[in-house]
């Protein structure tokens, strides 16, 4: 084996960190809490932001750029966001180092404090919603649909590479309307190309809901989100979308002229996915032999290793496999054909699993005699041989078959994950033993939320979309209630 | 008109800032030395990373992304890069915010001060050599072909729009090689692709050349450069290509095993453009009713202004049209149909000459019935009615003449404003009063340089690559020079 893996089951939180680093997705950097996105890592995020962008401007949206820092008092300004945004920021004091006198190196400019300290952007509400105060006047300024790539930062203690680290990357749209009803539509319409995002390109099953008033964007009216299951049982927010009410309009003065020549507040939506969508994906879909990428992500596709024993051989094995090569980049496949002389066959097909690459080809010298080629899928592991006559077709097929296998999967898996209980023992029982998607009544209340969490470390992850009316009574307190939730312990 | 320009013999600088702000391409914001770029402007920096990133693709490289801070201490490690880098930068020292106890709004928590400052990334060499210090073992590691688009922050006092800002986006590459003739090929190369990309792209003649010891980037062994010419005859730096030699690698003890199983340090490359190139973008091409952008860039390349009295004739121009507007597009052609009803033809074409949309078409009912359409062209203004049948054909090809026309005539200025001069008084005359690019002889010292600069404010902009060499005498000193250098007040 090229490097070792540790299984799932041994240790599911080092299996997660060991593809991370040996499958060159990250690595850690000297600044604590932040990450160094390797180039294979961060190809399938650029796959990620090319889907991501166009599902945006096909519902009409443009990009743009705000500042990083945002000025302290800006935070102040919306009560709920302050109160209930984690205060962990970088602070931004000075803007100048000058040559230390007592020494070779640099040291900070006492001179160069600034007046009002800068924060880096956590999150950019308010730096957007104070330019857009300049930006809208009337209704005809209206809606304005902007999103944003972009870097932020949270001082989290705890950090997990992708997962949660101090600095990481997102988009974050956000969006200004003239009615309540429209902006409820645009934070919908968003949760649902999340889905789709999700679903058809990370081959990620996911439950579209609301969150709970406790578990609320700071500042938002409701918070809508996508919630997946991950193999250990664990629940992971794929992604958000908040309906903010007027509630950044009133802090920032946002006004418009409606049509009827009055001046209204106007509406608001926000809503984002990150970096973090590469550590969902790697826990939904890999195992103890290294990533499996759904071929729509994955960086690389396809991979030719050809088993020869001399220069000769090798070059009949690829004379042979360039107009594959040709027919498959002509398909906007890519795919990569490995003559590194260096690493022995069996290296390679170690690597290219631990990679996550979806279909692997071997040709050898029996193969191009009897034209065949040996097709090895990454999901399922299965070899098969294969007439070398059609094999692009055959490829491409393939390659729907597995992204389509890889979402079955994980879908059968979120199936059997997901448990309906009835009694708070039941409850228990499951979240601690079995873990998985908990579907059970709750009182509606706060308290009950918060005390079902510190007992168990389950929160609700979301009240689903469309969820169907049911008379039943709270598993924790027997109030009565009319809807199951989804409870999980979570990401 | 729809909006005021101030024109560029009044006042050049205000023309600039008008094209800018009432153009929609950037805005000031709160944050001192922060820009905002607007969705128009955005979209123009969109265009000319797809066409940098596939050239940078093309040429082998990979994108990652690093981290936002650096380690003050880093910025220590290489002695010239300290030395010489500008120290305006901007410093973290803090993690947490808290509630005001004096009042309702939050304050820097004195309890949560960094034990070592960090800098927010002027330029990324530290903390990447840093990184390449873990992922560079072997000979085989080499060549580290790496691309990082990011923003950075310099804490300019004197901040223009695009030009010069806090922040700005760019890209980084950071390359790492097993020799130095392969680096400096590498440094070499990218200037090439820089230049392509100005000329071709940006449709924006450059002179390629080297920077002398003074204007080198602060740690470089070499630095290329190209220089553009703007139309108030300033020199613009419009890329730069560093071979670093073995600094970084020193400073950061890079090492790798050689094919005889020696250590070696590491030899490196680094390159940027930056969003400073649509300052130059604007200030090349533009004129005195707005914007000329280059078809390649612009992000809506053709607009068509229907010129109708009332519903049905609108219906009836839309539908002549909707074969045009599915041609361009098949034709990758952005193309949009204004029927904006609230708007009046002559205010819509002030407002596309202001945008820069390089082709304006026009029907009204008389173009309907005769089979014709009045085509605008944005770079020369000239109008001429054209038969519609085939007039798909007809744009396609005048966008590319547009894109020539647009660089030619860049090009004709340049020539027109580059003076050969041989003595003090004709240099000072010609910085003075004509500006433009002054080639003249020097003697090759940074006295004299220093000097020149002190008096005319005019800088070595570069030594031109492939350099006639021609015996001289240096204008200020009299002493002898082999080659002309390129001189001129610059951004």
């Amino acid at each position: 084996m090229a490097k070792e893996i540790t299984s799932r089951v041994n240790d599911y939180s080092q299996w997660y960190n060991d593809l991370v680093i040996k499958g060159g997705l990250a690595d850690y950097s000297s600044v604590r809490g932040c990450m160094v996105i390797k180039p294979y890592g961060y190809a399938i995020w650029e796959k990620m932001q090319a889907a991501l962008d166009k599902m945006f401007k096909d519902t009409g949206h443009v990009n743009a750029y705000f500042p990083l820092f945002i000025p302290k008092s800006f935070l102040s300004k919306e009560a709920a966001h302050v109160e209930g945004f984690a205060k962990e920021c970088a602070v931004v004091t000075h803007y100048r180092l000058k040559n230390d006198p007592n020494g070779s190196g640099v040291m900070v400019d006492p001179d160069a404090k600034l007046e009002e300290e800068l924060i880096v952007r956590p999150t950019s509400e308010t730096i957007i919603w104070n330019s857009y105060k300049n930006w809208i006047q009337s209704y005809r300024d209206l809606p304005l649909l902007i999103n944003q790539w972009a870097n932020v930062v949270r001082w989290e203690m705890r950090t997990r590479l992708f997962l949660r680290t101090a600095e990481f990357l997102w988009q974050e749209g956000h969006t200004a309307h003239s009615t309540s009803k429209e902006a409820v539509e645009e934070a919908e319409r968003m949760l649902g190309v999340y889905t789709d995002f999700a679903e058809q390109w990370m081959a990620l099953p996911v439950i579209q809901g609301r969150k709970t008033a406790n578990e609320r964007f700071a500042g938002a009216e409701d918070t809508y989100c996508i919630e997946a299951l991950m193999q250990d049982g664990q629940a992971l927010q794929a992604g958000t979308s908040h309906f903010l009410g007027q509630n950044f309009a009133k802090a920032f003065e946002v006004q418009f002229l409606n049509k009827e020549g009055k001046q209204e507040l106007v509406w608001a939506t926000s809503w984002g996915v990150s970096t973090r969508l590469i550590g969902a994906l790697i826990m939904a879909h890999s195992d103890d032999d290294g990533l499996v990428l759904p071929p729509k992500l994955a960086p690389l596709q396809v991979v030719i290793v050809p088993i020869s024993k001399g220069e000769e051989d090798m070059k009949k094995i690829f004379e042979k496999c360039e107009p594959l090569l040709k027919e498959l980049k002509s398909k906007d496949i890519s795919v990569k054909f490995d003559d590194d002389n260096t690493k022995r066959p069996g290296f390679k097909f170690a690597e290219y699993e631990l990679k996550g690459v979806p279909v692997r080809l071997a040709m050898g010298m029996r193969d191009y005699e009897n034209g065949t080629i040996e097709v090895a899928r990454r999901d399922t592991k299965e070899k098969s041989s294969q007439p070398f006559e059609g094999i692009g077709t055959y490829i491409e097929n393939l390659l729907y078959e597995i992204q389509e296998n890889i979402y079955n999967r994980a879908k059968l898996f979120r199936t059997t994950n997901t448990h309906q209980v009835n009694t708070w023992d039941e409850f228990k029982e499951v979240i601690e033993n079995k873990g998985g998607f908990v579907s059970a009544h709750w009182d509606g209340t706060s308290e009950t939320e918060e005390k079902i969490k510190e007992l168990t470390k389950a929160t609700i992850r979301c009240i689903p979309l469309n969820n169907a009316t049911e008379d039943g009574k709270c598993i924790f307190s027997g109030k009565p209630s009319k809807e199951r939730v989804i409870f999980a312990r979570a990401y």
